[in-house]
């Protein structure tokens, strides 16, 4: 975004009076980029139409007259959030390699935005096409394996619970397992966490790793590609 | 909870002023059941050391004499939820059933206080003893089975996200997938939802079944108890 330049040679943030809003302020793109910084700083609560209004220095009514409401505003924000998801990888490479890339783009890129996980795991995806789009990638994915219909969808949630709250663990501060004073009572636990400790690895990355080969191991075989199992009869 | 019978044998609501709070009111039980209550009621944004007095019916000055922070309200709420997990299988039962039952507990008592999920799941383990005898239940189950240390932490964690991410999903509307007017140009994944819809199983408990066997599957092995695979050397 460029901002004239001022007489001196600095930048001057042009400044907007309400009522009086600028169109090129108020597109979409800069609407949705707003309404992400609220609620990267201020958690999501702090996100409502006056909140937004004020940020993009504009009247709430002039921002009703590009955004109806703030459902809309959300759907925007999990369209800008979900375009960071990798499903490039189905149909090219082995399934549990694509999956794999898949879950870890949305897991970053949901540990980047952790106030969204509890508000975008319940937000219907119908207003967003791109999640759509995703979740037939991921479909076709699996279909093309010859997975049963009927198996697809429950595979696709149970391995995005598996992710929001891995991100959601992202973001938890490292100290968080220290069993403090009561470590002495806790041996079996206390010299678990010692031992991951001492490998030097990352806690939240080693246990989305382990995790995930885990989840993928179980839906789709031993781990070689070809040898998935999800072709298996669903259960009765 | 009594309260005293009024002349006319109905009962009254006893009205406390600031300042004379009444110490039976004031317990930490009753600290935790309103805060437990603001949480539920009006998400966790709304749980403040204020609101928490004026729910009690007495002044902040008086609350904190028996609770020092909101972080300490924060430990109470959660020793309180977590009595409802139940690790009593570990030693008792197979590991596979002990961490199934353990799962399902876990999962169902945060799917009913979906606002404590981002808070608990970066919240200090420290301050609430229950949660770590819960985790000394679970990494005893491991090591029992002979376990690698290091891989008993991530093991637990993965199994957390899982099951936080799962809690979160359980109150997500029962459309939230539905594609709306983007059906036809997603034939694959609305195919798959309407076959899914089709057995007439609850979407949530689906797919937390299939993800939590799955995960099972993978960090345990095959499913057959004393099959557990979790022996194995952990990656170098």
């Amino acid at each position: 975004m460029s901002v004239p330049p001022k007489a001196d040679g600095g930048t001057a943030v042009p400044r907007r009076r309400a009522g009086r809003p600028s169109n090129a302020v108020l597109d979409r793109a800069h609407i949705t980029t707003a309404a992400l910084g609220i609620v990267s700083e201020r958690g999501y609560p702090a996100l409502t139409m006056a909140a937004l209004a004020r940020q993009l220095g504009v009247s709430p009514s002039a921002l009703y007259n590009h955004a109806s409401s703030k459902q809309e505003v959300l759907q925007w924000v999990q369209e800008r959030v979900m375009s960071g998801v990798d499903s490039t990888g189905f149909g090219r490479v082995p399934l549990r390699e694509a999956l794999r890339r898949w879950a870890r783009s949305y897991r970053d890129v949901f540990a980047e935005h952790a106030p969204l996980i509890p508000v975008v795991a319940v937000l219907p995806v119908a207003g967003s096409p791109r999640t759509l789009r995703m979740y037939e990638s991921v479909a076709e994915g699996l279909s093309t394996e010859g997975w049963h219909p009927e198996r697809i969808v429950p595979a696709i949630v149970a391995l995005e619970s598996f992710i929001f709250g891995s991100a959601l663990d992202a973001t938890a501060p490292l100290d968080i397992l220290d069993p403090g004073q009561h470590a002495s009572a806790l041996p079996v636990f206390a010299g678990a966490l010692e031992a991951q400790r001492a490998t030097g690895a990352g806690p939240a990355d080693t246990a989305f790793e382990l995790g995930l080969d885990a989840l993928l191991t179980g839906l789709l075989g031993a781990g070689e590609a070809g040898q998935e199992s999800g072709r298996e009869s669903p259960p009765a």
